[in-house]
């Protein structure tokens, strides 16, 4: 995937955040794509609050979608763009689906599954997808510090 | 949770992946319990290859039943019980959800992420859910040691 493509996927992805946002959820926006035809797949936003699902991840909803769209559980040649970097939860739903490559944006400290505070992408399990981090890094960034910045603004 | 209603749980749970087997998928079952009450609040057996997801883990579809019945993401007072060691998604899952307890029949050493691969009850998450494994640790471990045998069999 040519870097043009990449940005233009972070871009519908950070798009997707912002809807999350737009209901007052922690805005995580995820776009699964094929990486042979360049097509759409699957698409999610952060919907915990308003699902009332554990399991609502954007992510999640996006793998959900991909593979509805495909008709199996496998998503061969497909890649998972992501504004930020994935929890254990979203990091083992892509080891489970085969995906191909996992690009995100913003690192997360405190639950990111990808080295920050565990790597489930390190070989150990029998499928291992390739990693790139720092897409539209400052976006990506912004987006998710704001929201917390405003909401404890909110809490004084 | 004395130990009857913990040997109780898990036969449910056995049950539940006889179910799963009765398809021609993987047996594992998963129950979320209400801690305080007894009460069963969330079922659920492995149906990737019949729902065609790979997010259709036992325990993902006994979680999403349980939070479906509390009305909230989290599962607060709620242990859950499973017939093999989550794997890192599912683990992912218990740990978002809040669930107090994990309890576990047979230990899984490829994609077990309770110990077995990787450890993500270890404290380094913002939820440690306690453990207690081995819970009909024979039975659990024939009904899944059973099923690949029979399935190697058949292939050969």
């Amino acid at each position: 995937m040519d870097k043009t493509s990449k940005v233009k996927y972070m871009k519908r992805a950070l798009e997707l955040a912002s809807e999350a946002e737009k209901i007052g959820e922690v805005p995580v926006g995820a776009v699964v794509v094929n990486n042979k035809t360049g097509e759409i797949i699957g698409e999610g936003y952060n919907r915990r609050e308003t699902d009332r699902s554990p399991l609502a991840h954007a992510e999640i909803i996006a793998i959900n979608e991909a593979s509805r769209n495909l008709g199996g559980w496998r998503l061969i040649d497909c890649d998972i763009y992501i504004t930020l970097e994935p929890c254990a939860m979203c990091a083992g739903a892509i080891i489970n689906s085969r995906i191909e490559k996992v690009c995100f944006g913003a690192f997360d400290p405190r639950f990111g599954a990808v080295g920050s505070a565990v790597n489930l992408f390190d070989g150990r399990f029998n499928h291992c997808p390739e990693v790139e981090s720092g897409i539209l890094l400052d976006e990506c960034s912004e987006v998710i510090s704001d929201f917390f910045r405003k909401l404890r603004r909110e809490k004084l």
